[in-house]
């Protein structure tokens, strides 16, 4: 019989070298909000998403581009940058055909590791687009990594939900012998029907919420309102077309 | 009203120093089986017990000592030494008034990283002795590390178990805003009444298990069986006698 690819979840990007990475599909988790934003500025017809992890070069890449700048720290927009993290910025008829320059911390700070490591591809997830991304996983028949980007390397609940989400999703696919992957499993199982009144007992949600963002980040534990696969290539994130 | 002091869980020994750990107690966890197996050497008598790190360091010490070598690789007594890692080898009539040096990977190696980053006393725990770490952490009223020993750095399922028995436990004394608390106590909430059919999904049963060490697991998921507190002090773990 056929060995299945297998499946594991690194609960934050300090752990991500004690994994062999090469020839897996990396999913980049960042549920409040970078990848969450990053789907929908996608499924709203961006033409590409361009993660970067620091302002300077977000201001560069934005003027070398054309390209729409946004960051936010402590819930205000960046100074020197044009837009917010927020999803809710980002409808068509804004962001239809245009280039967003996203300056993210977490996010890309594991983004840029998986490359580094050697993935084979790299795609971002979060609520938003769990189909798409399961579709995809099952589709490619390689090993998996689930990749939580935390917050400043702390565990986060957040994105461990939506790895148990995924694994809800492909687990009879996979291979899953690893217990962060059977405890994300748990966990969604535990919450997957009071998401939205346990997602408000989470860290980052008391931090975001102070910034009045509590709609922002129900919407980031919505299922499918943007389902679309943001697929890395040369520096960008765009639609995966295979 | 009186500040309670705060309580946090760290995961694997790779997320330690995002913490501060200074002037906290850190209990360290090594479920399978280290923690397990020093709670029960104390508990039936053992004048201390010497964590170490290295073989020779354990062949050396207990040269100096007099004391018993203990150590296990792949379920077996490692070459050189006397006695392996469980805690069934470790009755009164045989340790009573002993020194046992005892070498182990991951939670010996946490011990020395808490001790280097200043933390302001160390104990030891697990399931055997939960009632005795539980009294010692309330009658403090200093701040908490519940330090996970992971395997390999990697996330285990039955020290955050234990993490989560505590917290059952001593929540009321503590400030806890963390998601890995939060994860730990869910967990331990989810599992509480089949801990012994849980913890067979875990990867180290798995590991041990093939060993034909089940009886040793089992043992070391029981509760109070050997409650003692294990108190760090100049290099040996001895009975707190605070």
């Amino acid at each position: 019989m056929k060995q299945k690819p297998v499946l594991h979840t690194v609960l934050s990007p300090r752990l991500l070298d004690i994994y062999d990475i090469t020839n897996s599909v990396v999913v980049i988790i960042d549920v409040f909000r970078a990848t969450s934003t990053i789907a929908t500025a996608l499924y709203n017809g961006a033409a590409r998403v361009i993660p970067v992890d620091s302002v300077e070069q977000c201001i560069q890449i934005g003027k070398n581009t054309g390209g729409i700048t946004a960051g936010e720290r402590d819930g205000k927009i960046i100074p020197g940058l044009s837009y917010g993290n927020s999803p809710a910025e980002y409808p068509r008829s804004f962001i239809e055909g245009k280039t967003l320059v996203l300056t993210t911390t977490n996010g890309t700070r594991l983004l840029h590791m998986a490359l580094n490591n050697g993935a084979a591809e790299v795609v971002t997830g979060s609520f938003p687009n769990l189909s798409a991304v399961c579709d995809h996983l099952v589709s490619q028949d390689k090993n998996v990594i689930l990749g939580c980007s935390a917050w400043k390397d702390r565990f986060n609940l957040e994105d461990t939900l939506f790895a148990g989400a995924v694994i809800d999703e492909v687990k009879d696919h996979f291979t899953i012998h690893c217990d962060s992957s059977l405890m994300a499993s748990n966990m969604y199982g535990l919450h997957k029907k009071d998401m939205f009144s346990f997602i408000r007992n989470t860290t980052h949600w008391h931090r975001l919420a102070s910034y009045g963002l509590e709609s922002d980040l129900e919407y980031c534990v919505t299922k499918d309102v943007a389902n679309t696969l943001p697929f890395y290539k040369n520096g960008d994130l765009v639609v995966e077309t295979v």
